[in-house]
């Protein structure tokens, strides 16, 4: 729920969206009570208007992408829920005798409830079709249920699916055409200020490093929480990769945009911002060396930090804008000349914490690089 | 999904847990169809029955606490969604005109629905309440807007309501007292062999590093995968957490049993990982001291490290059989001891890279060791 400032929506602005989304909800709700509003809709529907109602309050999402993958979802779970469950109460209904029938259909009940309930607990399953399965239990259920009493199973579950359908486009047509909110958008520019946030914590290190020890504790807590927010928003990417993957073409997106590469890149973020909260670690540790030492090394860790720093922001510039020419054209001449300084850097010195964990850093970006070159390719 | 073998369930356990969770729904899907399928049961409650389904599909998680929480805030909200659903109903009965009527409603549908809908994203609402608010949002909706056509809301809602509670005693009874999973176990054991991993991690990193080239590469990627597992615990612990705190007195723990507690040792367990993971990238980085230096650091390393793995295997296995004195009468001197061996060890030796880590290690530990003896003597 983190935003940064970056070119991209602040909290005032993010607060906005909440607002528009409500606002849609809210639209959305009113639309689709019409079918009980107004009469003629009401006699042609009847109290299956009530489904309705309900696949909007379930379905609709914040972002686009969510909303669609779970209204295809309920629609897929409906159906295959329904289609089994006719075929379980036609089946119940040729057995004579209504304690047969029961039977038949408790027994129907248990298999199906059971097998569907351990197909949900799969991770593979539960991932991408965890709300599906569930939809289709209950329809399964009910329409197995609900066909020992009602004969007309089948006009029954037509019209349920028919209100169902309402709602789901009432849904995807307020979601996906008044003001949509994206995941992919989400996703593209959280990647890209991950690249800024872990600049601005290494810049924040290198400063705090070299300042005087009694200014220090001020910035540190601000650091940490950045590195912190880009190493635990592992679950964060992957649901927004998830819902991205479902949001039809639109702005500068393909259909087939990679964004399992976005997700890759996201993981050697993280290690990354794993590395630099060891390397905060050894700041923060008591045993520093003396003042005069840290001085000698000052300036050419600053030299480092810095253009280290710079290609951070650059990468992330680069990823936003999706240009990959002047990524390619300064960043890697720059990188090989850090990594030569790196090599040439360290017989001099004795106290190589610092540096040692800029060699590691640099070698994730390193390994970086190679990934951004493609994404810029495709 | 990943679990640890340390005296844990194993995979084929988890699997078993799974299997028991599915039949435990089949059973409580079938006793709540039982309302549909016994005539007499039939003829008190009608088609409301169909909720008592929906409340058992929708509720029953596999966790007794998720299962609980669910329950309540669906509970909840059905209340307040339909109490206030009610008055709407009857306020907008009492303007005469059918489009008058009608506008009435569509404005509170719109106006509950935006607020709710907004409420449901504002983050402290959304991680506890997020389910019931949905509910209310759904109920409020089918109880102002079924007012226009059918006068009897209230006899309808108390119905509805009293099917819901059946349905939510059926989960209720199934899930805790048939072969309960509690959340609140997985979460101590969860907690316990953190512990163990990351010990086992960087006794991993130890072997390895102070082996011969040629053989390295083969258990690297099983202890990053052990420390990313650590890593990125963060939202798993938090969902076991807030379920565990639903659970009710069983077994060892209590009613108010510190959960929080458990959040912040795994706060600092995390960091550790992420420590433990900037460690493996220094093992690997292509800058390796000779082997000649390396052999001069390798014993007190050793040593050091042994016993960093110890106090990690023990603090795990105190927590997990939850007893105090043993851990606080052997860890905390061997603790000081530890402390004192890295502080006399820093002159000598020139490649400090491992030793700087260890010591970050160690400072971890130690604010580690504050809030485990904070845990043991509650």
């Amino acid at each position: 729920m983190k935003r940064n400032v970056f070119s991209f929506p602040s909290k005032c602005n993010y607060d906005k969206r909440n607002i528009i989304h409500s606002i849609k909800v809210g639209i959305a709700l009113v639309l689709v009570s019409l079918l009980y509003l107004l009469d003629p809709l009401f006699k042609k529907v009847g109290e299956n208007a009530m489904w309705a109602i309900m696949t909007v309050v379930v379905v609709f999402e914040f972002f686009a992408g969510a909303t669609l993958s779970k209204g295809i979802n309920r629609g897929i779970g409906t159906i295959a829920g329904g289609g089994l469950g006719c075929l379980a109460a036609i089946l119940a209904d040729e057995i004579r005798g209504s304690i047969g029938n029961a039977i038949v259909v408790a027994s129907s009940v248990f298999i199906f409830g059971a097998a569907a309930t351990y197909a949900r607990l799969v991770p593979r399953i539960r991932r991408r079709y965890d709300y599906g399965v569930m939809i289709f239990i209950l329809t399964f259920n009910l329409v197995v249920v609900s066909g020992v009493r009602a004969n007309k199973v089948m006009d029954l579950a037509q019209k349920r699916l028919s209100t169902i359908g309402m709602g789901f486009a009432v849904c995807i047509f307020i979601s996906l055409l008044v003001f949509p909110m994206w995941a992919s958008d989400d996703f593209h520019y959280s990647l890209a200020s991950k690249f800024d946030k872990l600049a601005s914590s290494i810049e924040g290190c290198l400063e705090e490093y070299f300042k005087l020890s009694g200014e220090k504790e001020n910035k540190t807590s601000a650091i940490l929480k950045d590195c912190k927010s880009v190493l635990h928003s592992k679950s964060n990417d992957e649901s927004l990769a998830k819902f991205a993957k479902w949001e039809p073409w639109h702005g500068k997106f393909g259909l087939s945009y990679p964004w399992d590469m976005y997700l890759e890149i996201g993981e050697i973020l993280r290690e990354l911002a794993a590395t630099a909260i060891a390397l905060k670690g050894c700041l923060q540790s008591p045993k520093q060396p003396s003042p005069m030492q840290r001085k000698q090394v000052e300036e050419p860790c600053e030299i480092l930090g810095l253009s280290l720093v710079w290609i951070m922001r650059e990468l992330g510039e680069s990823i936003e804008k999706m240009n990959k020419c002047r990524a390619k054209i300064l960043i890697i001449p720059k990188l090989q000349i850090l990594k030569l300084q790196l090599s040439l850097m360290q017989p001099p010195f004795k106290i190589q914490v610092e540096n040692d964990d800029n060699l590691a850093i640099s070698s994730f970006i390193f390994s970086l690089m190679e990934i951004v070159e493609k994404v810029e390719i495709l």
